[in-house]
């Protein structure tokens, strides 16, 4: 079981600039900090941004900041977003052998159950998984 | 959100071996009316018969059949089994950036979304997966 790549440099970027929420941050030092892919990291913030996760600031000192504060981001609402869907049927062909099996069935129960993972993340918020609860501004006064 | 390759054949071999209740099956039948590789359904069958879910009957004229009946073998069962932990987690490096996040907390709130996953998947047997429940022989009296 395993969530993408994806997801998983989404949660970085989210708790990078939830780590410094006094400035913009840029993709560009997020990937040096966590020494990974700045193409990857930037596919990723322009689908945090379209997404409302992040708020983008054009121009030469722009960057990124997080659109929501971290209580209100939901871990549930983050994964909906960056994961594609259950792909497992798809894997299972036209061959002799997958008709054996009722497709319609297996996809309606692998939706339940990823829909109970969800439910239980939509429990937590990105807040939830500060190392430094202090560093995530948590303690300024609400707009 | 995937599974792995591994427990696709997992069910596959065992939807395979529901559907022929009356004889043993092989793996080398089931990989060609896969069209899937005899090595990895080998590894897979192998894993299946070390958990209880298939029976091996040695020998020339040998097979595999099916160690419970169908709605025996649950699928939260079947899906624990074959499924490695949840592996996002590892990908966090020990990176300037990864210090932010609480890894242990990220831990147990995948672990938990996880259980909820299984714990719905635990609600199905092999049998609620048969396209024609004729076929996996229900009809034929209990032991």
């Amino acid at each position: 079981m395993r969530l993408t790549q994806f997801s998983e440099y989404a949660l970085r970027l989210l708790i990078f600039a939830a780590a410094h929420p006094d400035r913009l941050v840029t993709v560009e030092e997020a990937a040096v900090s966590y020494g990974i892919s700045r193409t990857h990291l930037m596919k990723v913030a322009n689908l945090l941004v379209r997404q409302d996760f992040l708020k983008g600031v054009r121009g030469r000192s722009g960057g990124l900041t997080l659109a929501q504060r971290p209580e209100e981001i939901s871990l549930g609402a983050l994964i909906r977003a960056t994961e594609p869907a259950f792909s497992l049927v798809e894997c299972f062909g036209e061959a002799e052998g997958g008709s054996l099996l009722s497709l319609d069935r297996w996809r309606g129960i692998l939706s339940d159950a990823m829909e109970a993972f969800l439910a239980e993340l939509d429990r937590y918020s990105l807040r939830d998984l500060a190392a430094d609860p202090q560093r995530f501004g948590i303690g300024a006064p609400a707009a």
